[in-house]
């Protein structure tokens, strides 16, 4: 008989919060979860069913844990894409597809792709070092960003004028034209083997304004239907052209003339998804699971409006977290607290996400604030 | 400084689906969760940080359990309350109280309570044998419940007529005046240590014919405002008397008549709370571990109108579970399958259950009989 869901076993590279999201949705079906992750005290740790401490970067330890699992996923993109081809010859399924992992691996190679594809991006120039980019200081106004190993706001810069020069990445990066957009956008989007694909709605992210990662996040996007549809059929692009099973986050810039194009994805679930675990009919981590599993999508519909604050380590403080202001904060109507299980804060560490639902948008973005004022991540 | 809530360890006896969904909850607000049961496959068993094998009725187990604990509380009432008193005398804390679980163990102990307290309950008559039953035929037709020992259904048989009383149960129990109810109402409610207390909307309780489990919920119940209003009250009219720090669910019969009777009372997460999860904006699993914990209580409303439908072992079939349907369910908006985890189904085993949202009540109805006939729990 063929193995029911439930009877599957997924690997997951990665043991951080996404992977405890993913876990917690996979508990209401039975599936069996191992973790990758070189954290012994990894999120995921204690509630998956089979935990292996090892390097998401090793070739012989991700075939190892591989071998042992039916289905193989990831929830980050930092793994060793050699190890997962070679389990993917061997029968595995593995989801996203590894090809498609070491290229979003490097946004050099994203970037290309976008080009060769038709997909509206920023202009952009490769660089191989400190010296090209400074060769092409007439690009400038321009975000210089590392081809690899960025990551929450890491490997990625502004150079605004020749001055800022000095500090350009001296490794294989890019050059991408400074947009001077209206909004940023994102819509996750999802692709299961069987070929059905499914869209969320856009959401619209606001960003820390030095840490470079998402501080709020507001459902649906305050644009017109003319931009969400012209976004949504984007996303639907890209997950067409990659022909990628799995979800899809596309991270988008909304110009002031109303353009749309596409900044960066991510093939794993996202940060501006994480308010879909109580806004949306379907939550961003179970709908990975169905892609993954090619189980049959869910329905993508918000169910209500939603605000997300991130919970980020406060800056001053390092040690072992304590939350303040959660009592209040727990209190309200439609205020949904997630902590990631991090023993340690450190400045700008993601502790945590707060999801806020109300019909009025007005309101969530004031409740927003205030959440954000309320809850202190410190030490 | 004073311990946050997410460096309390709260112990739970009982592993079953009732923890594995308050285990869902916990993941996030980072509690540490130690679970005790005597079957070593429990549903908990791989998602708790602590697992302990060993009998819930055991005094040295619950014990010695519990000094690992900083909060203690149940998921099932057939535990050992003289380890939870001993326990609280030595300064933990356990909710809800052991005299309170010890009183509820014994339907004999509820119902003379409800009868001091004056709260609404069917007339009844405490038998100490099945000779004292027989001699009371005249009560006829009545429902017989075991004092003790009766879960999921057993321990409770009706008893129409003479020829029905030699099946009556020959240990300490009762016998209960058979209503003509209308309806089988249930409305959970809320206290923590503070004394806050809440109250979720009155749900309907459709049983199974035969296996006395229920079959069906309905959420909102389908009763005027005043049979609304006066079924809350009750229920916190019982939170109140008994003074229980926790979550109670209060079972009530609706009689043709309009009277509102309180039916049977559990202090835990209960069947009739499942669709809370998607459906109102605090689950019941929340708002348990908000209560024991002392954390304020949350907002209990709907989100949507929804229907649960229990998934039990189809009959005649035993052994390894294969879910029947499951692709098919999972295809419509709205639909959330929980499965708990249990690879052995036997006939009526409560392996899962379905919940369902929709705005409509006819169609939640309809939708609900769907599933049933869809999802089937096979070997």
């Amino acid at each position: 008989m063929q193995k029911n869901y439930q009877q599957k076993t997924l690997g997951i590279l990665g043991g951080g919060q996404l992977g405890r999201m993913i876990i917690q949705s996979a508990i209401n079906y039975n599936i069996d979860i191992h973790i990758l992750d070189p954290d012994i005290h990894a999120p995921c740790q204690s509630i998956c069913q089979k935990f292996v401490h090892g390097k998401l970067t090793d070739f012989d330890t991700v075939y190892a844990f591989g071998k042992d699992c039916d289905i193989i996923t990831i929830e980050i993109e930092n793994v060793n894409t050699e190890a997962l081809e070679k389990l993917a010859s061997e029968g595995k399924e593995v989801y996203p597809q590894p090809h498609l992992i070491r290229m979003i691996q490097d946004k050099r190679l994203q970037k290309t792709f976008y080009k060769e594809k038709g997909i509206p991006t920023a202009d952009f120039i490769l660089t191989e070092n400190r010296e090209e980019v400074i060769n092409n200081a007439a690009f400038l106004p321009a975000v210089n960003k590392l081809g690899r190993e960025g990551y929450d706001g890491r490997g990625v810069q502004i150079l605004r004028s020749q001055t800022d020069l000095d500090k350009s990445f001296d490794a294989p990066g890019l050059l991408e034209k400074l947009i001077d957009f209206d909004k940023e956008i994102s819509v996750i989007v999802a692709k299961n083997k069987k070929g059905d694909v499914v869209a969320y709605p856009s959401v619209e992210c606001s960003f820390h304004p030095t840490a470079n990662l998402v501080e709020f996040l507001f459902a649906p996007a305050e644009i017109s239907p003319e931009i969400e549809s012209k976004a949504k059929k984007i996303a639907v692009d890209v997950i067409h052209e990659l022909d990628l099973v799995g979800l899809l986050a596309v991270e988008m810039f909304v110009t002031k003339n109303g353009e749309v194009l596409v900044n960066e994805i991510a093939p794993r679930p996202h940060n501006s998804g994480h308010h879909s675990i109580e806004a949306n009919f379907t939550s961003q981590f179970e709908q990975h699971l169905r892609a993954v599993m090619n189980m049959p999508l869910g329905n993508t519909e918000l169910r209500s409006p939603a605000a997300m604050v991130n919970l980020l380590g406060e800056d001053g403080y390092s040690g072992e977290a304590f939350v303040e202001g959660l009592e209040e904060a727990m209190g309200q109507k439609g205020v949904y607290v997630h902590l990631y299980g991090k023993k340690l804060t450190k400045p700008f560490r993601k502790m945590g996400h707060v999801t806020l639902i109300d019909e009025n948008l007005d309101n969530l973005k004031k409740r927003a604030s205030e959440i954000k004022s309320l809850i202190k991540i410190k030490a």
